[in-house]
């Protein structure tokens, strides 16, 4: 054992398995961490609640309970949940077709949402369901995800103008144009700048006008909320609210009053499509950001305790009048940099939104919207990812193209039907390699024990020996398919009098392969051809026992290739190998 | 060469190759044939039509066109098409819905039905689509069967009590009761006997008075003709229509005339899917019967020619007024039996049902249904297959499951949604099995140079080095089994210095598989565990040709697991073979 393991919280070892070995040397981490993480997402929540076209106290009740809940089952020790850009727009796409934005009515949907995806979520893990994650293949995920930044981008323009909606033309744009506009979109770009800056250039100047790295990274971090301080000053100032500026309005004070209503069966099932690719998603983000923080830190992610974690995480937020939660990647990290040890953080975090939230939300009624979309701008525009396009593309065409139709798909026919068509295109494609198998003739690498492609490499054959190596799996969708290749090398190679199916690459033969066995079989035997198998995998071999095929119609089966090799070309020729007829 | 293979037609090879090359000494023999197989098909091609809610003229209309159609693109010498019971249930249930049977309408759809069907496998035959079939697997082709002969046999109990429909209750039944249904059954009884009897033992006994067997298993095949004269005379003789006995009533005298309406674009759109269902199962069975049929005189079958030919026959139906065609079992079967040799034996078939219909429809008037209900029923019976639902369970639990689930989804949900359900399912179960990859610990057999799995074999390991063989294609279903299956096998064997991946069984991974694998490889590097793979197949290699994975986390690619394991032994141990260090 790592003597040093037990210097760090166990990760995935166990509910609350932090709690029970707690040590005090976590605790300063864990609460500088939770100081910087809720300060950090304060903005990010409020503008998430925005882009999911609901009231912006709602993203802060999304980061209290949560953060608690996941603590209580979760096994990564720093990702910190809360509302996502990815799921907000989610669920703005999902719900728009069944409530108007803004009423309450979107509202109650937005909670029961929550609180179904995360029963959905809890239920799976108790199912140990996390392999049906599975089924969304990285190309597919990668294109969501570039699609709905796409989608997210363009939300957010009209408020970068002050405007509630994009303008049907440049004309219409320039006809309504007021000087407000200009100073909202001047506030914007400044607000943009400074974001851009703080991402990318601020912690190395920092670190250059004397801070420690650490603190450098940090403040950085930190640096949106002065974007949000900045916007509540001048809009305060000036009085612009007063003006027509476009800001956040009256916050309800206090806490959220635990809310709990029933939905109808109706409005339960229509709901169930949305909660099932919220969760879906969800879960595969989560997962993949949990994994990446647990690798470096040599921790381990239970796959049915995220299930568990997240699911409750959103039945919290449902039940604290929030929406959606998810495992974020900006906030993890930040947690993590910022010292996190264990989940304490996230409660740690949890509290302190709580009380910012009974103490200073009138302060958020003059920010004003122009603020929280750049917010979302400068996090979102990184999700838009062409190299991972390009990489797909250039490893294997269809997992580009699947990439980007899944992206072009949640674009223009919306989140839902883009994913969907997503993880069809994914099977369809995998059953499409399945179905067009690579069927190989082998011969011996001179003076090896080993059989190699005659097309791809230099090998010796035997005239009356045919050996095939079957690339796949002999399944219903390539049935035919094999069964013309090994028509084909029988017809290239008209002296074949012993056939031998090398089976190394054959994992599984179903009843309709075994059916074309068993007709090729009788195909050769009138042909006067004998049929062997190499190399027959245990599970296979189980399932062709007591087969008519096997017991009658192959001749035999060899362990290996080589072993097939030296007894059929004994059999057949004078000498056993070319070399030494002619010495 | 064969010097006999001259002498017969040249199946598969070139449209109307049988015309050009026609010999004197075939003509015989499709004389007879066509003779035999037109009397024989009158009785079930009007029954068929019945059995589609179609006036039985129809039937006929259907037997003529299509016959010529297929001989002039088909590529089977003696496959004979015309109604068969499943394509005849399947279009009175999927029409059903859309007309009321018996209607104008309801007969004008089914005429388009064949002619869209026609198109549809014309279409795929120039595209060259003919695998697309392979998606039907043979257990979804089974239940599928099964399930629309319980439906036919269902259909046609009514006919044996003279009623249209089944009656609510037994009550009903017996309170409605006439003398005139005790008639009925009692003719369908004996029909029924009589057809059973020239099925199973009238060749046998005609054979034991001393006719040729050929000639007796001729004569048996023709029986049926028999009820329908004797139903015909004993409705004529006793006036039995006028006492209420259904019969067939008037036939339009006369050859068909052709027919061409425009559909609109909405019927068009809404008999695509049951076009496309017809044409896949028609096309299926179709290219059965050929190949069967051509195995045993060792000619061949083109699968895109028999689109052609099949598409050509359904828009021969449809132009006649006739309804989707497909190839018949026992049609064809007698067709190559009483000696046909060519597709001519269809044509001359085809001829004498047209000149029958110019002549003697009238008789037809008085032929009882009940005689066309035995005669469905007799011919369809044997396809409920309880054996192939046994065999395919007893290799296969979910095979046999899929072939179950589709014959009860045909039974209770129809053929539409039985048919869907059943690829769904054989799709599923594919993926499922992909998404569970069996991975084997390997080691040498001793003092040979093959490796076996561990649990199935005594073989030896080596302390330092885990040789696993992963037996599935890496893709996104399965990667994180995959991982789970490596991590699993490197906590069973802690001392693991060299982990050899031997591939042997992985015809392709994707990207998502390929992202797993790095990140396993990080780990590994961070657990000071080298990789190394063994027996990658050529596409494989060409496609991680260039990754990053390949060029940097890799440590060696071996050509062989045998000199994996040489050359890895020497490596960490002092001795390369353990029989070694003590003698």
């Amino acid at each position: 054992m790592d003597p040093k393991a037990h210097l760090q919280p166990p990760g995935g070892s166990g509910y609350l398995a932090w709690v029970r070995h707690y040590r005090r040397a976590w605790l300063s981490g864990d609460l500088t961490a939770g100081v910087v993480v809720s300060v950090m997402i304060i903005p990010q929540s409020m503008a998430y609640a925005m882009l999911a076209g609901l009231p912006v106290q709602v993203g802060l009740y999304a980061s209290i309970l949560p953060l608690i809940g996941y603590a209580l089952f979760g096994s990564s020790m720093t990702m910190s949940v809360g509302p996502v850009a990815v799921t907000a727009l989610m669920t703005a796409a999902l719900l728009g077709p069944m409530a108007a934005i803004g009423s309450g009515e979107y509202l109650q949907l937005a909670i029961w949402l929550a609180l179904l995806s995360g029963a959905l979520l809890f239920l799976f893990g108790l199912l140990r369901l996390g392999f049906l994650a599975n089924f969304l293949s990285h190309p597919v995920i990668s294109g969501f995800i570039s699609g709905a930044a796409v989608l997210i981008v363009l939300s957010q323009i009209p408020h970068l103008f002050g405007l509630s909606e994009l303008p049907a033309s440049p004309d219409a744009l320039l006809a309504g144009w007021q000087p407000l506009n200009s100073l909202i979109l001047f506030l914007g770009l400044v607000g943009l700048l400074w974001l851009l800056y703080a991402r990318s250039l601020m912690a190395r100047h920092l670190e250059q006008i004397g801070l420690a790295a650490p603190l450098a990274k940090i403040l950085a971090r930190l640096a949106p909320i002065l974007v949000v301080v900045v916007g509540i000053l001048v809009t305060d100032v000036w009085q612009l609210h007063d003006r027509g500026m476009p800001v956040v309005g009256e916050l309800p004070a206090g806490l959220p009053s635990l809310v709990w209503t029933t939905p109808g069966w109706n409005t339960l099932y229509s709901l169930l499509l949305p909660a099932l690719l919220i969760s879906l998603v969800s879960f595969v983000e989560s997962v993949s950001i949990a994994q990446s923080l647990a690798r470096h830190k040599r921790q381990s992610i239970d796959a049915n305790r995220e299930l568990l974690g997240l699911g409750a995480a959103n039945v919290g937020a449902g039940l604290s009048g929030g929406f959606a939660v998810c495992g974020g990647f900006s906030r993890s990290v930040v947690n993590d940099e910022a010292g996190a040890q264990t989940p304490l953080a996230g409660v740690v975090a949890a509290l302190i939104i709580a009380l910012i939230l009974a103490t200073l939300a009138p302060l958020f009624a003059q920010l004003p919207l122009v603020v929280l979309a750049v917010v979302i701008l400068v996090a979102v525009t990184p999700l838009i990812d062409l190299s991972s396009l390009r990489r797909a593309w250039r490893y294997d065409r269809a997992e580009g193209l699947t990439l980007l139709l899944t992206a072009l798909g949640v674009i223009f026919m919306g989140v839902e039907a883009g994913i969907i068509l997503g993880i069809a295109l994914s099977l369809a494609a995998q059953l499409w390699r399945g179905s067009r198998p690579h069927v190989a003739v082998l011969g011996r690498v001179p003076e090896t024990d080993y059989f190699r492609n005659t097309k791809r490499h230099l090998v010796e054959t035997e005239p009356h020996l045919l050996a095939l190596r079957i690339d796949e799996s002999i399944f219903f969708a390539n049935t035919k398919a094999v069964e013309h290749a090994i028509q084909r090398a029988l017809s290239d190679y008209p002296d074949t009098r012993e056939l031998l199916l090398i089976l190394s690459a054959v994992n599984h033969i179903d009843s309709t392969g075994l059916d074309m066995l068993s007709e090729l079989s009788e195909g050769l035997a009138e042909r006067d051809i004998r049929l062997h198998l190499a190399e027959v995998k245990g599970p296979v071999m189980d399932q062709l026992e007591n087969t008519d095929w096997l017991e009658h119609q192959v001749d035999e089966v060899f362990p290996s290739t080589l072993i097939a090799f030296n007894t059929l070309s004994s059999i057949n020729r004078p000498s056993a190998n070319p070399e030494e007829v002619n010495p």
